[in-house]
């Protein structure tokens, strides 16, 4: 074989790799409203009634490390990682189903552990498992979850809708999770340097930027707010892959551009104290952390007015443009980062 | 942690694994009108519309070596796996998501390949590929699949239907998957001893074994056969974990126990020849080789008659019957064995 015949899908991104394999859809059929392109797929029936369907993947050393994660909590995660992508589409989850791949090296126990976590998110978020896979694997832990919704055809939100001069909104604060994150890998650090077996991290003072990695909550008022405020956002997505990430897919969605006023950011002062601790750029933490849940969602001016009426823990932190492929951030101090979209 | 905390999987079984957690179901909906204990789940929508959902998860060195799979099968065998759950339902598949995590171990290229299988299998299933997640992995290929499709309630035909005295049908021939996983690993024997790093094994005798291995079928025709006949089966089940452990699923759903006899379980003469070669127990194949895509169902003598005007390609090969808790093989030679269910 070639060199060049063995493309790794490093060299080309995962972006990319999407993009070439979306054309493999088989049999193209009238009921999808919307396939590969969203958080989730939307499916229309004969008599108008609309479902919805988001899977993912996840797996041990890629996704989570089970030397800080523990499992009660890595089942949470991975529901609200999963009923996050139906929130986005301001639907309603209904089921989910879990597969699992355990390897040898652990317990019943413990993947008692982790299903005690599911039960738990899948009680707060009122869905039920309703199925599955439960198999061997031979050296890491693999998790994959499907969840359904459901949704009135007029009230789904998609990525595509965003509009010119639309306010750029998030929940929440962002860059949290990542801030958890360094801080456990800090701590698996010294427990590694400490050569004991056991070890008791030292999380006392970094409560809640931990919890945001190890337990992330959905934002499931979100779909209430929209429906008492009577509005619905243009386009919403949901932060995991981190801001400017995720962003870029609204404006390659709906074929804007968009600008993003930094200092607007919204970042919580335990997320600014990890940073400092690690003498890093909290702006990168809020920018690119990713796993925040948080949602993103674009509105016009006036309905994010009235919004507020209704909603209090949302920022808007920049607007849509006209300008198709052009990201802007600007960071208040007349210096305005152009980044490719 | 005491040793006896730490049970693993293989000392309970993955049967008692999957009762123990099938308490961890989260909120119950009333909406599901089967959850976790039948090869897809079943939702109503508050207007009567029926979806069902189903989900695997498949990992290399567990459930596939890609050493002889060759990428584009093992798309198409997936998506068979996935479907043959929907159309055990006897309802018709509608959408795939597909989640595969990637080391750097395998190209672009072969990625392209297995997507290229995915969609050779969706266009001859009528089913779109409308989502799935992408990302990586660190040594092993792993793919999920989740599948969701439609019925009209009356139609579906659960595992716990099956009555007494029912007829115990499979459609096809049993154990020619097996028969071609047993080739296969003989050829990749025989490669790795060669010392080659090319090396073409000899399947020309073994074609139709070896395709029911890398690329079967799911048995898409049935629906419209139980529809054109205007009948359906009272319980069904598709074989992919092999006839007895299949039959058992059926059995212990519907309270009953159940009878084969074992001359009647259709084996192909290409089947026969392949155990004959290894020295080995043909029977053993049909009865516990599993993933042959093919159907059980049970259905009343009446049924089964009318039935056999539309479709000819299924045998009678048992009953069910009144003592819960039994299985009996008849083997034709005045001996019975007896299993335990």
């Amino acid at each position: 074989m070639k060199e060049k015949e063995f493309q790794q899908v490093q060299d080309i991104g995962f972006g990319s790799l999407i993009e070439k394999l979306s054309g493999y859809s088989g049999k193209k059929r009238d009921e999808i409203l919307q396939g590969i392109g969203d958080d989730a797929a939307v499916f229309e029936s004969r008599n108008g009634e609309i479902s919805l369907i988001s899977s993912e993947i996840f797996l041990e050393g890629v996704h989570f490390d089970l030397s800080y994660h523990p499992f009660q909590h890595l089942g949470y995660k991975l529901v609200t990682a999963a009923v996050s992508d139906i929130y986005a589409m301001n639907a309603d989850p209904l089921q989910l189903l879990v597969n699992i791949a355990i390897p040898n090296k652990y317990s019943v126990q413990m993947v008692e552990q982790f299903y005690k976590g599911v039960d738990a998110a899948c009680k707060d978020y009122e869905i039920e498992v309703s199925g599955g896979d439960t198999t061997a694997s031979h050296q890491l832990l693999a998790v994959s979850v499907a969840v359904t919704g459901s949704a009135i055809k007029e009230n789904i939100v998609y990525r595509k809708g965003a509009k010119d001069k639309d306010l750029i909104c998030v929940t929440g604060d962002l860059g949290s999770a990542i801030a958890g994150l360094r801080i456990l890998m800090r701590e698996k650090k010294f427990w590694k340097e400490s050569g004991q077996e056991t070890f008791q991290p030292d999380l006392v003072d970094y409560e809640y930027v931990v919890k945001r990695q190890l337990i992330p909550a959905a934002r499931n008022e979100l779909l209430k707010v929209f429906e008492e405020a009577g509005l619905k956002p243009e386009s919403m997505i949901d932060l995991t892959q981190g801001l400017v990430a995720d962003a870029k897919e609204i404006a390659k969605a709906s074929g804007l551009g968009l600008e993003i006023y930094s200092p607007a950011v919204p970042i919580s002062i335990e997320t600014r104290k990890v940073a400092d601790e690690m003498k890093e750029d909290v702006d990168k933490y809020a920018f690119y952390g990713g796993e925040d849940y948080e949602m993103l969602f674009t509105i016009s001016e006036k309905n994010a007015e009235k919004l507020r009426k209704f909603f209090e823990h949302f920022s808007v932190i920049g607007t849509m443009t006209a300008e198709h492929h052009e990201m802007r951030i600007n960071t208040g101090e007349d210096k305005t980062i152009q980044l490719e979209l």
